[in-house]
């Protein structure tokens, strides 16, 4: 079955439509896909009696949908309940000769919907899957896969990707044509950047069981 | 005046006692502390006509409140509107010999209250110097301050860091005297790290500005 084309421009809804600093806003969900993509952790809002609640958790994708694993949040999720999860890289701080210019170089997207449990064994294997290897590329393949009662005393929510907005900012700040240009004070950007460290391998583990490669390789490359 | 002491001991309320992962739930206000003054930016969720917005923005902190900078969210935000922030470290994948006992180590801070617009000047300053220092200590004596104007068109937002809660995860995987540990396969953790890069001057800086050193050290180092 060939799935259909997804248009390269994300809806433009009410959720969606930047009313503010629209100059960072995108579309385009290349953008958002590249934002997903780095990334492995997002923060999920839900409404409980009214009140919002923003957990942190992890994700995986395919094309078309983001599976979250469940959390705290889930026992408010009935069918229908309306979400809003966040993955936001951080990349550096913008420092102007103004503090009112500062800011900070960030890619962000935000997806709207309504998080589905995911029921049929199937799919939840499936996007477990996803999950495992959006974190650790390879780890499917390598650890013991989940048992049919595990898969049972697992939570997977299921969010569709096509209510979705991105903002990024980059580069230098913007007051170096304003009067404050004259002041001599020092302007630009500070990077931040993640990267992985030597892996730490478990103190009960036996002697002699390497780290596999897929593990071992990502040692000192950057995440985000 | 002496301020009056904060009790060691977050308060345990409907919203902040751990309903799940219960061992990894925390009601110290030092962890608390630590949490927030590892980061400057965090997850601000409301609730926008009954759905839920979860916006990154920075924050900056004293010892009893939160402020934050006025976002996409703000328009939402009048007098009493309850608020949840969070603000997330991930400090590294747990990899387990099985799936189902993956996990990431985190540290995670979320507070609850009703966010409250900053109107008065003075206290609006005082909260934005707050804000800048929380991300470059330093940066307040250094650049230009905001002006009456600058001041008047800043949105800033105050929150109560009364009603709090963090969890943190630390340590090898779970799966260490399970069945599992005959599997021969590798477990351990992955750690993830942020850290400052070099400072890269605006292009549009003239010649003989050198960086100031509060900007200048912070290369190499950690953040988070």
């Amino acid at each position: 079955m060939v799935p259909e084309p997804l248009p390269a421009a994300l809806p433009r809804t009410e959720l969606t439509r930047h009313r503010r600093l629209r100059e960072q806003g995108s579309l385009e969900r290349a953008d958002l896909d590249a934002i997903l993509d780095a990334g492995f952790v997002c923060h999920l809002g839900v409404v409980v009696e009214g009140r919002p609640l923003v957990v942190p958790t992890v994700f995986g994708r395919d094309r078309r949908q983001l599976y979250l694993h469940g959390s705290v949040a889930s026992r408010s999720l009935a069918g229908g309940t309306p979400v809003c999860v966040t993955v936001t890289h951080v990349d550096g701080l913008v420092l102007a000769r103004s503090v009112f210019e500062h800011g900070v170089n960030y890619r962000s997207a935000m997806i709207h919907g309504e998080a589905r449990k995911v029921t049929d064994p199937e799919e939840k294997l499936a996007g477990l899957r996803r999950l495992t290897e959006q974190a650790t590329p390879g780890q499917w393949q390598y650890a013991r896969r989940p048992n049919r009662k595990e898969l049972a005393a697992t939570t997977l929510l299921a969010l569709s990707l096509e209510e979705a907005s991105v903002k990024i900012r980059t580069g230098p700040p913007d007051d170096g044509d304003s009067d404050d240009a004259a002041l001599g004070v020092w302007a630009g950007t500070l990077p931040l950047a993640s990267a992985w460290g030597a892996p730490v391998t478990d103190p009960q583990l036996p002697p002699g069981i390497p780290v596999p490669g897929h593990i071992a390789r990502r040692e000192g490359t950057r995440h985000g």
